[in-house]
């Protein structure tokens, strides 16, 4: 693993960030993200977008972008307002996901025209941007998975809780065969859906079992957010602390009797993404007699420590290296939480724990974290 | 069967639409549609609804139903601006799912503290008020089917399209049992989504399953909206002309080879509501080669003719007796489809075609059609 270390420090960065050229968008479309039958968002062969709003009565309109490196720009843009009361503005904004808003006299406020999604913890707009030349995340003409709501009261919080469970293409038909399983955190703000609806997983998944480049494997997706019973939360607060648990007693448990996993460390993973990423590192590290792959991308990490973090499991690098089939660490260099993933890598690297350090162009965005769900997943369960 | 329907006419119309006391809900509790963690909307003990939205620059902030028969008042209700910029208003509202948008400084917008549901062709704020004496569509501590998301490529519109399939409880486990299929159509401007999210189908089934009172089945929900392929639609229109042929060609040997179903039309059947309703006579009575089962919820039946419709299936009411397990047809009184209802029934009365006809109390609203599928899937599938 250590060559495989080395040898993908910078590998596919080009792939995924690489300058959008929009040729192939020749005379624009309809953004992905739209309502059906809706016109705009409008994507533009150069990739410009324009947002088209009604608001005859609104004396300004503006749109603006919630990511953390704002593709928006980082102030609110203002609509024009045109004849019959629609408001208009064409930006440039780059490929990928983002969430946004309007503002409409002062108020946010979501585009109709727009599918929302659960992200800064309400329903919030999205916008797809195709990129040009990537599309490993756009379903193809082929068999595609399914991606299933299951409900399920929870021991650990006592109460009722849902998870999305993606099992590969051909699972109805291959009534014998037992898989793999992956679990699959949000970030913060998010929910469930997020894998699925912001990041495509179902169709990353479908695409590499599809062509031979993953091994096929089940996906389990839960709400990182729970809290032990009683715990009255006031309005808009988010608390997690009970999810490593409800993994091990509740989710684990469950997913091993509702499908056909192969129920074995060797067989199960654990990653995420920013507030999920954490946990992944938690609930994995911490489990090793239960997963032995775990991957964080552009993990929230802030308290980390070499010798006390995750148990103290790095104290002891030839036990944690024999335990851990692969440890994955991704982080984008536009992204906030790039310089503590370099010194994060550097120290692990010190004492010998094997690991795959794989920065890339890119901020704190779903782009990156399709990309690294690819690469992620194409290595896992390979022996 | 005749004597289910004499005996069927009014019965349970009190249960489903009882006048509402509100002693359960003692203290008031968030809307069950709220986004996690929002205390708005809120639901008192006496049933009236707390709208609150932070709107600090706005002039003026409405909130208005968009329900046909609308139970927030026919004008939009002025919401009061208090300290902070929060503006607020109680106002009794019926139990039952409504849609609800606000209107901020005249421009209608979705509320941020509410899930947004896809109705009347975009993305739109519901609201659930608890009823106080009906819970057949809540979810019970008890085991839950799953509600699949499973894309194809139909070969009628050359699209990828999804639809959701909802397997019983301990589907998973039986793994030799082979199951009936009600196809489940939504309403115009809704999706594959709505039977699910707007109406808790799941949980309807689940509980029906559980108890006993409904045959363990499985339901499949497509998007009613189809056009063959070359059609461009212009924005803002909706076409379902090609909905039969993706039923036929694309779902019923899709479900078939997928799942385990009974492949015979003993053993299949197909409802839906308003637009669905339509589609569901016009599917399944065109197809009685396939379906033996059929039921329109409040349907859209604005064409009919006794003697043509259908393909002039009632010209011989002994084989459409013979070919029809159940014909089912509900209304209610408030709705504007009523009076056609009554009329039908005497109709297929008169010439003496079996069916039930099923009026109820209520509008053209989701607390009804939950009512008439609990009502529907616990007569389906017994001989």
């Amino acid at each position: 693993m250590n060559k495989i270390t080395s040898f993908c420090i910078a590998f596919i960065i080009s792939l995924i960030c690489s300058q959008p050229v929009y040729a192939q968008l020749k005379n624009g479309s309809r953004a992905p993200s739209n309502v059906p039958n809706k016109e705009y968002p409008y994507i533009h062969s150069d990739g410009k977008v324009t947002f088209r709003v009604k608001a005859p009565l609104a004396k300004s309109v503006q749109v603006i972008g919630l990511d953390s490196k704002n593709p928006f720009g980082k102030e609110p843009t203002n609509l024009i307002r045109g004849e019959d009361g629609l408001w208009i503005v064409t930006i440039p904004i780059n490929p990928g996901f983002h969430y946004y808003q309007l503002i409409i006299d002062g108020t946010p406020v979501n585009d109709p025209a727009s599918k929302t999604y659960f992200g800064w913890g309400k329903a919030t707009s999205g916008l797809e941007v195709p990129h040009p030349k990537v599309d490993f995340y756009n379903p193809k003409v082929a068999t595609h998975g399914e991606v299933r709501q299951r409900w399920y009261h929870s021991q650990v919080t006592g109460k009722l809780r849902r998870v999305l469970v993606y099992t590969p293409p051909n699972y109805n038909a291959n009534i014998k065969r037992r898989y793999p399983v992956l679990y699959l955190q949000h970030g913060a703000g998010e929910s469930e859906w997020a894998w699925t609806q912001q990041g495509k997983a179902n169709f990353i998944l479908d695409n590499l079992i599809n062509t031979g480049q993953a091994i096929p494997m089940i996906v389990v997706m839960d709400n990182g957010y729970a809290t032990k019973p009683g715990v009255k939360l006031p309005p808009d607060s988010w608390k997690n602390e009970a999810f490593p648990l409800v993994v091990i007693k509740d989710l684990i448990p469950l997913i091993d009797s509702q499908y056909r996993t192969i129920a074995h460390r060797n067989s199960r993973a654990i990653a995420g993404l920013s507030m999920g990423g954490g946990q992944a590192l938690e609930v994995g590290l911490n489990n090793l007699d239960k997963f032995s792959w775990v991957g964080g991308f552009s993990s929230l990490l802030k308290d980390f420590n070499i010798d006390t973090s995750y148990g103290g499991v790095f104290q002891n690098p030839t036990l944690a290296n024999l335990k851990l089939k692969l440890f994955w660490l991704g982080c984008g260099a536009q992204d906030n939480f790039y310089s503590n993933h370099q010194a994060i890598h550097k120290q692990l690297e010190k004492i010998g724990i094997r690991h795959i350090w794989f920065p890339t162009k890119g901020g704190h965005e779903w782009l990156v974290w399709r990309g690294y769900l690819r690469e992620f997943a194409s290595i896992l369960f390979r022996d």
